[in-house]
């Protein structure tokens, strides 16, 4: 196991009634920004729940802020808080919106230079607004950690950032506000926080032997609950167990001291980047194709995790069984995993290799994935 | 799942070396009371690494606390700090010392009334010196949780109490400090992890999917990872598992929204209180008293233990052969699980009974247990 240094102060509030609990986590005389989406919460009754727990409160509204949350949208909120002189950042909704706003959290004191800068230099944050969340869609981790990706819509880019700073003060997690999910919504979120898992897990090994145990904890839950929820939506407890898997998946807890992937996601973050897939439609097609391509190198944690996750032999001809069974689990709650199932033929392959070699260099826990790799693995997706 | 509140704001510095890393996380200024036990730091050389960390820092020290810290001895410390205006304790030690110093932590500041009354009375914490530790033993998990358990010798008692000002501000935790550690504290401390997950596992389902299979997490190692670490004594990576698992089992996240059971640790502190008996020790000999005693309550999750863990049929029938394994399970690493190996017989039972129920009302998860349940459930530990 590797050294390894752990801290998260999150509160979390979880489950039924939650929301009206919140309040006295929040500053005496706080000027509140309540930021939110496209407006589902205003006919869900979160925005009823969330209005009446603030009542006593100055509380202003920035809603709009859309999925892949964009720079250009965000910085318009950047304004209105520093007009405003907003000293705390509410965030009402699922990952986009909180990433959003872990962005204005950082923009707003970030005056002296244009605070795309956070995300395309990595500049360092010295100081963030407070922020908290009520989260209406399991999926990201967000709620409960401190990184966030945002993209820019006029350069097309997606990148990520984080800082201590910007791990919220509380967030509710009440399972209730997640009902009214869509299909789609739902199985996008199992999918996300399925993948986080397999990113911390299906590396090499390192006798990290609880931190394994954990990830398996997370995926035989979501292999469990996630059809379950897909069958019974309105299910309060099939929601709840897939809200506390999205959590724990990126909340750092899993990932201590092991080695990390994470080419998945930075393949993904191009495809939606170029082609506006949903985030977990481009870990679904990804990830079976990444987990072939790089079966010699995961090749023991692949037959562990065909081992304990999928009941397989413990052999290496289970292995391309347990990556099949995974693309299967994807299909199974109404994502599509191939490219060309989301009209997308291979004329970005090569491009998508070289501006991720040039950004981030080699990636993967070996460091071994460069463009070629990159381009092998979107042929594999096709 | 039951409606909870998690936090947990302890920083975990983890891994060989990282003694040496905590310096920058006590503030600057600080008046540092150094806390430990029986002295075996200045003989492993976990003295000299925290002096040398602590080298710019003033720093007094308080050693001698002993195992099931006592009251009489905390109080020395709790003048010596009053006296020296001690305003940071770090407690280099195992759970004896930890707990010890939550105690001198809340009680320096508690000058209107007798201390003891932060246990016998449940007296509210409203300040508290900031503490840090470095563990040196791992298996009660105070090094990431916000209760201790103190013991008074002059009236046989041993109570619990706790408060989120008594969250450590960080933990060191170097498995490289925890290779000397003798077999009969190895084996303790395996026993004592395992016995915090059972309080919060074997009780009775309650949808919790993921928090079932989080605490089975660290049962699973703890089986395979207590053999090796009692076989191979210097293996570093076997003693980090170890290490790791009985932080995870005790610093909530397991116990998020589940019924606790924790009846074996209230006859057991009284088995220690009265007959001095290592905690470990008690709770080897109590916890399969108790799941006989138990069995039809507990079914359900025995029935899952016994095919999740010891991998058994799933039905009733294998319940009686998964207690067993566990009773032979603490048995394998030397812990002896009967009363009478320990030269206790029968006579304080009545009264450890009546005591328990007088001072905590019936307790386990159903609150079934009195003072009749708890003398039938010592006479199955004879």
């Amino acid at each position: 196991m590797y050294a390894f240094t752990y801290h998260n102060p999150v509160r979390i509030l979880f489950g039924k009634g939650m929301i009206a609990k919140m309040a006295p986590h929040i500053p005496a005389g706080a000027r509140v920004l309540l930021t939110y989406g496209g407006g589902s919460i205003k006919t869900n009754g979160v925005y009823e729940q969330v209005s009446a727990a603030l009542k006593e409160r100055s509380v202003l509204e920035f809603g709009g802020i859309e999925p892949n949350p964009r720079y250009e949208t965000l910085m318009q909120a950047v304004e209105l808080a520093r007009r405003e002189k907003i000293d705390f950042l509410l965030a009402v909704g699922g990952g986009s919106v909180l990433d959003g706003s872990k962005f204005i959290s950082a923009a707003v004191p970030y005056r002296h230079a244009d605070p795309w800068e956070l995300l395309s230099k990595h500049a360092k944050i010295k100081t963030a607004i407070p922020l908290a969340a009520v989260l209406t869609l399991p999926a990201t981790g967000s709620e409960m950690n401190s990184v966030a990706v945002i993209s820019r819509e006029s350069t097309r880019q997606k990148l990520a950032f984080g800082s201590p700073l910007l791990f919220p003060l509380f967030s509710v997690l009440d399972p209730e506000t997640t009902l009214s999910l869509s299909p789609r919504q739902t199985a996008n979120g199992v999918v996300d926080a399925y993948a986080h898992v397999l990113e911390q897990y299906l590396t090499f090994p390192n006798q990290a032997a609880l931190q394994e145990r954990q990830a398996e904890a997370i995926l035989l839950t979501l292999l469990q609950e996630g059809p379950r929820v897909m069958a019974v939506p309105e299910s309060y407890e099939h929601r709840a167990n897939i809200m506390w898997c999205a959590t724990q998946a990126l909340n750092g807890v899993i990932g201590c001291g092991v080695p990390q992937d994470w080419a998945t996601h930075g393949i993904g973050h191009e495809l939606t980047a170029l082609h506006g897939l949903d985030h977990a439609q481009t870990l679904a097609v990804v990830f079976p194709a990444l987990l072939r391509h790089q079966r010699v190198q995961k090749m023991e944690k692949l037959i562990q995790y065909g081992a304990r996750i999928w009941g397989l032999e413990e052999s290496e001809s289970s292995v391309e069984q347990a990556i099949d069974k995974t693309e299967a689990f994807f299909r199974s709650l109404g994502v599509k995993t191939r490219l060309h199932e989301y009209g997308i033929d291979d004329r970005d392959f090569h491009s998508i290799g070289r501006i991720l070699e040039e950004r981030d260099g080699r990636i993967g826990e070996r460091k071994d994935i460069g463009a070629a790799e990159v381009e092998a693995i979107l042929r594999l997706c096709a």
